[in-house]
């Protein structure tokens, strides 16, 4: 049995921590709020504890693994907290707020042995896992591109959100809801060795933060990829287009506001018209449950999970890059990417 | 009536001397092939002279207008010889191989007072002329981006087709297809002052020529144009997206082997299920009858065109950028756009 | 405050009993199943009691709502209880196994002055619902006809399930999930005077019991209503079309497996594009909820809910027509409806 | 070479005698219409001979082949009198405007040798021919139901078109558009043996002729057609979806105003996402090509051509046992089909 500790009351534990009471195996021990009495409301619930702020996650011994579900600038300090006390960590997305601060967690999980997987909830959805699957079987050929529209209406208010606050946050919308762009992008395409980018700030009054963001990235081998995060879509958009030399995959829709998430998949074919085998994910979104199991998986296999906190880290350098690119003026070139990782990441930022 | 003269037999005569044909007020008196065997055929069918050649365009006196359907690399010889004598031209995408060669085309309409129009039919798609109503009457409020898909799949033996001999045109599939792309973006964004652009060349053997081209370009007010052409987009796909304060439109499709064109026209709401407007375009591509009647138009008016060698001179200006940008691994600066054009465009070739 | 308790623990429970709860003025006393052990499961996550079988339905004085979730056969026997101790009742559909006991419910509950509502939670989707208010606004003209297809995979056991047993239930597919589609038209086009029928009995070993229904409907003013109901729909399908003289609607998907559910409004224009109003309600099944709201709306204004009672014993009443016409092979006539209701239902059964 | 001459100088002419031009071994020899001029100006474009009146048809005997493209009431007239000269026949649908018309025109047919086809061009729909191979190849299993609705809005002016007039045609939309989807049904599940109809007069004022049709079908197995035949269909609309054990298929579009030819096609399977095989005929409509490389196939193999006169004379013979049943308000039992048809149709009128 994996015990669990949920750090924060939000959206995304409300999310998460049934799925983890829901699992055989884990069990929500614990659901910590800077407000103990948020906590509380969703504890009775949950059928588990409730404590106030995150000092437990070192303290307690009765707990195998914490979810971060704070807002960015506490995940270093928590997880920090969590892995050097033994525990196993599943943090929200973005990884961290600054690259050194995801690179150090990255280093506290390794030297203790530890799980630390980012949150990247969308490599777990359905059509993108099959997706996975077409490109490793070698079902496109060799990959060309990949273009991302990820964009949201964003709600009234919206400015006075944590998400719009530069002391809390790392980035605009890029790192926000981008960081899932960026992450797929390199499921699919890295090392990335080039850069660039330009930024808007057209509808909401967020301050040195972008509500658009467009980028493009490049491989050695010459592929793009095509990113554009908007929290001025109006109507809410995900759309992940590979195009392969024999093929081509585009995944639509998340569920829920996104609408229903459809998988299509083409071939590179001159003398027919135009097919496609087009599968629909009705029903709710599976991707939580599925990161679950993954977590749990590489707990107990002692691995790397998929969406690792180096990808997480690096899907931070990256965007950190796309900023600098936009700030200059320029496409900057990026060292290549993984295996650096294993020497000395922070040398890169 | 309107004596029209047409040079090249090909895929865009067919298409368009019918039309003229069909037109109160224009007639086709001759159509001209390198081989005049070719040019019979077609004639026969138009009920109309045929000719080897184009060097009646300098000498005939019984013609108006003259139509260049040829490859890009006679477009000037030809415009400059129909203009100097007094005809009107209206002459295919691009309007020239390199920026000097348009420019002297643009030059030589002003001189002569003749209208010389750039065959953007794409504005004149019927979706596109309801954007373009909608931004003019303010529907979508500020515009903040554009992005625009643009890729068709192409057919073997492209490599030996002149559209992949660089003698004969003037980029790859950015020129090629993109330059609708690039023009619709300068339409309803320009100008810009920003362009970066990363360029592949992945499944056709087309040696320098690109065949596939990701271009962002920037306006002073901080407009974003993503643009995407693609000589690899297994599906043939158009996409148009423009987002503003207030609104958003999409057209997708041209009719044909892009699929029905649509018009999809939403709004800035939050409070509300996403609800559009989708107007389908059924049947067939009005496009190059309506083109054609602003050609018509133009003369009878005295005007510039919609869609004007400035036009396709402007989106050749911003395309040969665009490849500097991907040359030098930068974001270029553009000077300030049709302004300058007045004074002494060739300048900032 | 309305105190309410749930007979069944089913699906339909667990659905219904959490939107009970959390709404404002309702609170969910007791939830009671055949067996102690499935009631107290529920209970527990409710937070409110738990009983064995139904006979407090009748005996507890501080129940002032019972919702009925249990197989057809028990409805009859439930609600007299529950009306005739003074009881709101709402009551899944189909009313009840037969006619005769659906007009002893309505009856009941006009004795005793009590609501008594039919589960069609389809009136309270949201785009049923606006096409509800465009066709009383008159947006349509008056209305031709009504197409409704709707049908779903069913999964592997149906055979074995109370739906499948002809002693628990009163029809087959028109009964079980047409009933919806059947009120529908009812809703948009009654009264009919002619029903026309035919069965098929294809792919589920349900003995007596169709697994495909098409009928056909006809008011007195020649308005037609085709209804399709399906349990060999292998992509489950909702779809409901009107077309009046003015225009047409059509709402398609229920979300959930039907796929989000989206509404088309167009009107009659001949010389014009085709366009439509699109809105897609993203997101989860809300009829539940505005389902709840207007039997409590109902209870308090002392009124006949939407989805009235007449409402259900009519459908039935329909779809017992509808089984006998296709038993005869004929065309059968059909009284005259509501208005006969008042003086003595039964009468026509 | 098949020398082929024209009765009809309208639009169906226009269609087909390019492509018979355009033919390798057909050649169009001459075009007639009731006024001379009238076939004139088409004669001209297509390079033939023009005539006044059918009586030529008769008389030459330097034709091989007649196309009928005249309104219904005069294709009995002009088929027997092209058959007995020994000619082939290419007949618009429907085959007559009775059911003896049309079983003398077969009759005069099989006496004579000749190819006498009906003009079901929806037969060679490419999506509709794929559906034939796969339920040709047992792909669906046993077939279930078909579903077929048929809708166009018609125009301003239809009642005074030839279409509304009851001395020319032999019925309303159901002869009209809907034999089209009665010869599809036919063509999949025949032969039928019960059939049932609701007729409606709504909107168009064509007197005793319907502007919209319900039919049932069913044949002796107990699979069910349901077509929706409607002249008040505000947007263009043509679906076709057959159900069978094992999975479906859907064809959606026509091109041109019905918008891009769609083949969907799914399975049974209840453990998985709902996924289908989805191919798009974008360009232009095929089925005048297919459907005339078919005749001329038949031709040279001495054969019945796939949508035959026995097809077409089926089909009236179905519809107006359709509009039999309405007029009886009963479901009408029909015997036993083709089998028949070799000793003696006209019998079972």
């Amino acid at each position: 049995m994996i015990r669990v500790g949920f750090v924060g009351a939000g959206l995304q534990t409300r999310r998460r921590a049934p799925i983890v009471q829901a699992s055989s195996g884990t069990r929500v021990v614990v659901v910590s709020a800077q407000h103990l009495a948020s906590a509380q409301a969703l504890a009775r619930q949950l059928g588990c504890e409730a404590a106030a702020g995150w000092e437990w996650v070192a303290e307690r011994d009765d707990i195998d693994a914490v979810v971060i579900c704070t807002p960015p600038h506490l995940h270093h300090a928590i997880a920090l907290a969590a892995l050097e006390s033994g525990k196993h960590v599943l943090c929200e997305k973005p990884l961290a707020r600054t690259l050194e601060q995801a690179v150090a967690m990255v280093r506290a999980a390794r030297s203790g042995g530890r799980v630390l997987k980012c949150g990247f909830n969308h490599r777990h959805h359905p059509g993108i896992q099959r997706v996975r699957r077409l490109v490793e079987e070698g079902r496109l050929g060799a990959l060309y591109f990949v273009r991302c529209r990820y964009g949201i209406c964003g709600r009234p208010g919206y400015e006075r959100e944590w998400r719009a606050d530069p002391h809390i946050v790392g980035g605009g919308q890029l790192m926000e809801q981008g960081v899932h762009a960026v992450d797929l992008a390199r499921w699919f395409l890295a090392p990335f060795q080039e850069v660039t980018c330009m930024l808007g700030r057209y509808f909401w009054q967020t301050g040195s933060l972008e509500d658009n963001a467009f980028v493009l990235l490049r491989t050695a081998a010459g592929q793009v990829a095509s990113i554009h995060a908007s929290l001025t879509q109006w109507r809410n958009l995900f759309s992940l287009e590979l195009v392969g030399r024999d093929g081509y995959a585009v995944v639509e829709g998340l569920g829920g506001s996104y609408g229903t998430e459809r998988l299509m998949i083409g071939r590179r074919e001159f003398d027919a018209p135009f097919t496609e085998d087009v599968t629909e994910f009705r029903g709710g979104d599976s991707s939580w449950k599925e990161e679950w199991q993954e977590f749990v998986t590489a707990i107990e296999e002692g691995r790397e999970p998929i969406g690792s906190a180096v990808d997480g880290a690096e899907a931070i350098r990256l965007i950190l890059a796309a900023y600098e690119a936009a700030r200059q003026g320029t496409t900057l070139k990026l060292e290549s990417g993984e295996p650096a990782w294993q020497a000395s990441p922070a040398a890169r930022a």
